[in-house]
């Protein structure tokens, strides 16, 4: 089926539109009308090919929001009519020991693509063998399984961050068991960061936010986090010791995990949820005293996400967005590459005409 | 009470001959006349400064078998003639949530000591302030929660080494459940990994011991490992990710991780217990695509020991040992300085005379 979507036609030219053909769907398959769809910093990593392996012509997104108005005949899960989502990835083997435990993001075929799943972008379809394109597009043709239902009562046009930054962090907060009792510090506000605090102050858990400086601590407190700890104040790191269950890291950068892992208590763990990449050097010691661990983690499985999208919209969390028109997507993406925004842009798709 | 040793007075002198006083037993304590004590590399770390914060004279040993002979008015453990043992730690505050689940050697005010821990030498006396001297030595007076009670049919002889580095691989082993259907690998191949092979393979547990080449294979396969991997070997590397859910890392000095991370499985572990110090830069990818663990381990706790003890005696596990005379133990620290033993020295404590 023909569409129109923004495109980046090379890693140095701006998104422009792009009409191109989506599959016909296939049994299995909804198609969407997309509504809204979240900015990702890995949009932007992927148009500029800083991972080096972007095929062009490309359409990035993978934070999605529409409304099913086509099903094929073996879909049971969805209707005509019904709000659906979709992630990161758009479809896994369902058959192997990841898949079977809902860990689809580590689907032991998906780890054979080039993104390490079958991406919503960056994917290729393993039956057409063509590349998967994102939601920055008027439709989507996706199989049944990988779309979420978006439950009644979750504000659809703040929705969208939730299908990936919503569940990087929600996915170890519950890995890691987040909740009443536990104590959880944050490392970092941007937009993984803001949505880890929501998630974990709902939770039940006590949130510290870990910032370089006092300055953010309105921010964090606003937030629902019970205070902020600024790295750069040594006695109240030296207070700190031994006193968070988990750590999320959201710092999206290299830098040094060193002055955190004394933080952490006993059997307690730093998950790396922002940064891919190398690791600066650090010390075994406080791993060794204190059995303490750092670990990674990757977005989340559709059963986690759907249980995610549920919580929120019972919960009434929702992130902190800013709605744009499809064609300001490269303002979008410059004041992206600057950093510390405030918000996740969100695209309404209703500005993004047909022809 | 006097007693007999053999300490050093500096990091340069030889261990010598050494008569002290050990406190006079409390209504809790026991007395043990130690008939073995093996010999751990901590021994020399510490007798040669390593650390940095050796107070002279010293008397090191941390594996320590004996025989109750004397038994204080409450204690209600051990009786006179008992055969029990002492490991790393002569004591803790018992009332802490570490101690209280059985982690002795995470004790919030062990964790104030030189060692990190009341150390059986190293630790100070919390009662009297005087420094702990341990296991090279006639005597020995230990609270009586700290002596470990040695089952029948356990070969006091060759037992010792259980205390520290059976223990030191038996935690890591059971806090990731190593058994069967699981793949443990084992790096490295000396006091430590040995007991750490054995181990896994009595659990039930699939073994791999990863060595640099080939040329232990043998007596991987004599210890009961399933196979070798040699970490030289890229393409045996490369068919091996993905494979194990937990690696024990015996390797005594710094070294790169970086090669094993991704030999993990997903939501594996690799336990450093090894070496305690600078860990080189490595790389998050691993950990996020994965959710893979770095994570460290020490020795193990009271319960946890003693488990080990009644394991070996009905597995009948036993470490390689070398039984020398007291006098003999410089000669010993210069063969432990020069690395590679295929055994544990244990010294016959029988040949130390009173006088």
């Amino acid at each position: 089926m023909r569409t129109i979507g923004f495109a980046c036609t090379s890693a140095e030219e701006d998104l422009t539109p792009f009409h191109f053909d989506r599959r016909n769907p296939r049994a299995n398959d909804v198609v969407m009308e997309i509504l809204y769809c979240g900015v990702c910093h890995s949009d932007l990593h992927w148009a500029r090919n800083d991972w080096g392996h972007t095929a062009y012509p490309t359409v990035p997104g993978h934070e999605i929001v529409g409304r099913v108005i086509e099903a094929g005949p073996d879909v049971t899960r969805h209707k005509v009519g019904d709000i659906v989502a979709v992630g990161c990835m758009v479809d896994s083997c369902l058959e192997c020991d990841q898949c079977r435990k809902g860990d689809e993001q580590y689907c032991r075929e998906g780890k054979k693509q080039p993104l390490g799943m079958n991406g919503t972008y960056g994917g290729i379809d393993i039956f057409d063998n063509t590349p998967n394109m994102g939601g920055y597009s008027k439709h989507l043709v996706v199989r049944q399984e990988f779309a979420l239902k978006v439950p009644e009562g979750l504000d659809i046009a703040k929705a969208a961050p939730l299908l990936c930054a919503g569940v990087t962090t929600w996915s170890p907060l519950r890995t890691w068991q987040a909740g009443p009792g536990k104590h959880v510090a944050v490392i970092g506000l941007g937009g993984l960061g803001q949505m880890a605090v929501k998630l974990a102050v709902a939770l039940g858990a006590e949130v510290t936010v870990i910032s370089r400086s006092d300055k953010k601590k309105q921010e964090a407190l606003a937030l629902g986090a019970d205070r902020l700890l600024a790295s750069s104040n040594e006695k109240a790191m030296q207070e700190a010791a031994d006193s968070f269950d988990l750590i999320i890291d959201t710092v999206p950068v290299e830098h040094d995990i060193t002055p955190y892992l004394p933080l952490l208590d006993i059997d307690g763990t730093i998950a790396m949820v922002g940064q891919i990449g190398p690791l600066p050097p650090s010390s075994s010691l406080p791993l060794v005293y204190g059995r303490r661990r750092i670990a990674g983690s990757l977005i989340g499985g559709i059963r986690e996400t759907q249980e995610l999208l549920d919580f929120c919209a019972r919960k009434n969390i929702l992130p902190d967005t800013k709605t744009i028109a499809m064609q300001d997507i490269n303002a979008a993406f410059a004041e992206l590459q600057k950093g510390d925004s405030h918000y996740r842009f969100v695209i309404d798709m209703s500005t993004l005409k047909a022809d």
